[in-house]
């Protein structure tokens, strides 16, 4: 019995959620409505989602649950075969966890007008920050300085360069670890997904090979499954209203 | 045919010598002198140690450089054999990149002095800071704010979290992943060695199942063959002087 404690929105859980429909897994979904709630705390420490539970073991931090997945599930494998092919794809995977999903939290932090009025309040304040103290730090740093914060240019040229690094691999194989669909392309789906709901589909303008791949991956069953269905029309007007945000900002610091 | 371009006292160029030493490989040391080097860059974009030619065939960042050797060369495994297993070691060793790498920079940045006087100079300064946009936008702001700067205590609280979080698991298991010796355990041997360099050996005065594992870990070959072999006894005068900086700070921060 496979249970994913997820957030319908959040990056690292829509990985998960594509992992399991690309290899057809049966699962249950618990939505998880507060991350700091002392029972989900007990299974997930770190007060992230998403968490697997898998026969009643706890599996955290989506990269390695989808190995995982892909290791205890074989059939439709997501890992390529040879240890060449996986560190390739390791290598795709790793980079959103070593800058790519920091500068896309920065990015949604910054369009969300960092938190609104809400965040004068302490007691959301200290709900609402991350809880990672890195991350949290940043998040505190874009509080005190607004859109003048560093942070948002880091983080502008960390997308770019991203797409960049994209398009010269796509230039030369269909997929991110070579010639087959694997988890690099799950992982980078919900990726390409937040950049665009934030308007910076600008930023594949003159790239092809990425717009080419990024209309595979979103004809795949599990984009509709896994992405789509768990978007409600208010996250769609959210989104739109932060990408307003963000649009208003980006010809002062691109 | 196996080379490495490394860097004497890099921890991620430590953590591959590590699994070549335990896996009994014959490799060739390739020290790199100038990370800015264009032919360095060329095969590193990244422009960090260590870099894995395998065959002709690079291979970039350390955790899975070391997946990649343990699934190339298959004697003397060091990645546990069930999915779960996996799973275990995994997480440990990504902890590392996702956040006590960074942790353990700003230690060692702040005990060098914030790099010294030679970082007024423009020309240095650019050379020295880390080319990763994130790390250097932190050390930026390590030169801007000092002493003061609120990324010390972040990191001090990341390197305890993290002792924590060793004796808890080796309270139960002699090994980071279980009952075997894993690449959880190579991965963490030269963070670990850093703390001890910087003089925070303290944070585990009460932690005895830590103490014991990092004893066993010293005792092992790997550890002469891919650590100590490659320090000097200006090495040792350098840390030396960095933990005398930082012992003068604790009492502040702690």
């Amino acid at each position: 019995m496979i249970e994913l404690y997820h957030l319908a929105n959040a990056i690292c859980a829509a990985k998960v959620r594509i992992a399991l429909e690309e290899k057809g897994l049966d699962w249950t979904s618990i939505p998880v409505s507060d991350l700091r709630d002392e029972a989900y705390l007990a299974i997930n420490p770190f007060g992230v989602v998403p968490t697997l539970v898998h026969n009643g073991v706890v599996f955290l931090e989506s990269r390695i649950i989808c190995e995982y997945l892909d290791e205890a599930f074989r059939a439709a494998p997501l890992v390529p075969a040879t240890p060449l092919g996986r560190h390739r794809m390791r290598l795709w995977s790793k980079q959103i966890d070593d800058g790519l999903h920091l500068a896309l939290y920065i990015l949604g932090f910054s369009a969300s007008g960092f938190g609104g009025a809400a965040m004068d309040d302490p007691a959301t304040r200290a709900l609402r920050l991350p809880r990672e103290p890195f991350k949290r730090q940043v998040a505190l740093e874009l509080l005190r300085d607004g859109w003048s914060s560093p942070w948002i240019p880091v983080a502008l040229d960390r997308a770019r360069a991203t797409v960049q690094a994209i398009e010269q691999s796509l230039a030369v194989d269909p997929w991110l670890a070579g010639a087959d669909y694997s988890l690099a392309d799950a992982d980078f789906t919900p990726c390409i997904q937040r950049l665009e709901d934030l308007g910076l589909n600008s930023l594949w303008a003159r790239a092809p090979a990425l717009t080419g791949w990024w209309a595979r991956l979103k004809a795949r069953p599990s984009y509709e499954a896994a992405v789509t269905r768990w978007r409600t029309p208010a996250d769609d007007a959210r989104f739109a209203q932060g990408a307003t945000r963000l649009a208003a900002l980006l010809p002062d610091v691109l």
